[in-house]
This record gives structure tokens, sequence and C-alpha cells, in this order.
């Protein structure tokens, strides 16, 4: 297994703008405070979403449409590199007002509200790339 | 964005009380410890719990009970003040016998077995307001 | 309510291995690089997995099979030792391509590409132990 160690930087409360994009908004948020690597989590609502699904044998993401308010159940990834810019791989549990819940990768949501908890990582810049197995933009860990 | 940047403090594990409720004891174990700000997950089992779902356009929680075991998937919130008091943000991914899902944020539960991992922030002290547009108690960062 | 108070370690970013079982994998990872007690989080997509629901009446692990591929749209838990052994207590909730979820403890799963964000934690060493009330094996703080 592939792995780098990082020493712990700055921890980032933030409240992100109510009609925002949330997956926008965190890689926003990290470039305007010079946060190269990070990983964090969401705690809120919003007010839509689109989540994915990776199909593992066809190599692409199949889209999930949300057009209705959802709480934010869990929301958590991480912040690297890709294409030399500030990319924040997420996934989030999605809940709406049965409790019945929807999951997957996140594409985009629209905040209704939203805190996020971003811990700063100092060290390595880590940059996805195409890996050919899972046809992912996986970290690359030996540059 | 508003947004406040904290030192870390202590890091702490403990074993929440069998038959205790879940998110009194998250505030009373920071209370006991004089930890002000916190971000936390929980894992773990609850006999019972109530979840709340907001419900965007008229401003209000609508509850969801579960009246039996299930586990507690997933459970991360953050600690901060409220009416200058400790205040438990927290929201979960509750699992039946059939791995079928319950999510929102969580009013209640009662402790079966529960791992708290806390992490103490160290700076300043975010309280929650009332905020018209969403209706709900966010952090106000300007005072 | 017991506890322990720990400082931060190291934190590490780690790629997992494509056809790993996921569970062992973070395990032999710790071991690898010394680490004894941690909390992480995993996201990312499994091809297969295995979850448990505990029945607090019986006081045994009921399974659920889960023979498809699954985004982890949450994954977190954490690291102490079982039988002077390293053991990781995880919880997940996986999603399939409609985006319904599937959650609970996580015995074992089949990566098709994760990545593990670990943060060491120094201090005590806690072990579990069997605890009659739950009949889990629990943090025995006292030793």
């Amino acid at each position: 297994m592939q792995s780098v160690s990082y020493k712990l930087g700055r921890f980032f409360l933030c409240g992100l703008k109510y009609n925002s994009e949330l997956v926008r908004s965190v890689v926003n948020f990290a470039r305007g405070k010079r946060v190269k690597m990070a990983v964090f989590t969401v705690v809120g609502a919003v007010k839509q979403a689109r989540l994915a699904y990776y199909d593992q044998a066809e190599h692409e993401y199949q889209k999930i449409k949300l057009d209705r308010p959802l709480e934010i159940a869990s929301c958590f990834g991480n912040l690297s590199l890709k294409d030399c810019k500030p990319f924040a791989h997420v996934h989030a549990v999605l809940a709406d007002a049965a409790g019945k819940t929807y999951a997957g990768h996140l594409l985009r949501a629209t905040v209704f509200a939203a805190e996020l908890h971003l811990q700063e990582l100092l060290g390595k810049k880590l940059e996805r790339e195409y890996e050919q197995t899972t046809g992912l933009a996986l970290w690359e860990f030996r540059r």
C-alpha cells in the first residue's frame, strides 16, 4: 500500500453560504485559505443534489437526480489536486422527510445550511491521475 | 464564506454509558473536560432514537420515531454554544437488521454501546444565533 | 463516563489496493507503520461486502451479504487492541446504482478503489474486553 504521512495544519469551521454549490464552495474556501491538501466533513441540509454511482464494469458514472430538500446525514471527503487544480472527492448520505436515505459520490448540491469542518494537511501535494484498472482518477504517490 | 481557524487541543476516546442518552452524554462529557469547541464522531448501537428532518419551507423540524434497536452506521457533528451553553449539532445514519437505513438530524438516542471520538478545538467560541433565511440557529462569526 | 486523552501523531493518506480486503488492509497498514491507536475514515467503492447487525437481545451478529458493486458513502472507525492484536472497529454506509443504501458494522469488503484517511493517536493503548451487559468487546479503561 502506498501512502504519505502529513503534519496537521489549521483546522477551520466554516458556514457555507445559502444557495451556494456545496462542492465548489469547499474547493473555493480551501483555495482562499491557500490550503492544498485537506480532509473535511460537512453537516447540514441541501435544497437539491446530484449523486453518482460508479459503474465498475462500464467505467462510467451514473447520475442520481434528487430534486428536493434533504438533510446531509453524512458528508466527507478529501481535497487534493487533479489537472494541477484543487479537487474535492466527496461522498454523502442524504435523507428525506421519512428518514429515507440516498447516498453515493456527491457531484453537486445546493446549500440550504451547511457547516464545514476542514483539517489542513501539511506535506506532499498528491495529484490524481487516470488509473487503468478502475478507470478512476486515483492518487499518484510516486511522483 | 465566514470561517474561524482553530488549533487542535486534546483528542478523547470515550465509552458512552449503557442506557444513557447519546446527545446529552456528548455534551456532558465535553462540559466535564472543559471542552468548549469540538468536532466528534460516534460509532456503536442504540436501543431507540429520535431523528428529525427540517422542513425548509415551513421552518420546522419533523420528528422521526425509531423505537427499535439500530446500529449507528454513521454519526458526527460539532460542539459549540447556543444560549451561552454547550450545544451538540449531530447527524446520524442508523441501520436495522436488514441493513436498511434511517438518517437525519439526531435529536436523541438511548445508548446500547457507543464509542466517542472527540477532537477539542482551541480558539474562538462560536455562538449559534437565529438566522432568518433558514430559520435555524447558525454560527455567528462576527461577534 | 470513562475516557482517555491522546496526543495527535502522524496523519496518513493511503490508497488501498484493488481487490484487497478493506478491514484487513486498514489493520495491516497500521501495523506496518507501527500505529497502535487510531481513528480513520475511508471513501471509495467496493466490489462486494459483508455487513453485520448486532442483535441486542440475542447478543449475536447477523450477517448481511451484499454481493454486488457498491459506493462507500461513509466508512469510519477506530483502531485499538483485541486479544493483544490490532483490531479495527468499522461501520459503513454503502450505496447501489439507485442511491439505495445498506449500512451497519463492516465485517469485510473487497476494495474496488478506496482512500484511507488515518489519524494516529499517541497515548494509552486501549484493549477490548468482553462486557457482560452488551455481550460486546468494549474498551477496558481501567487497566
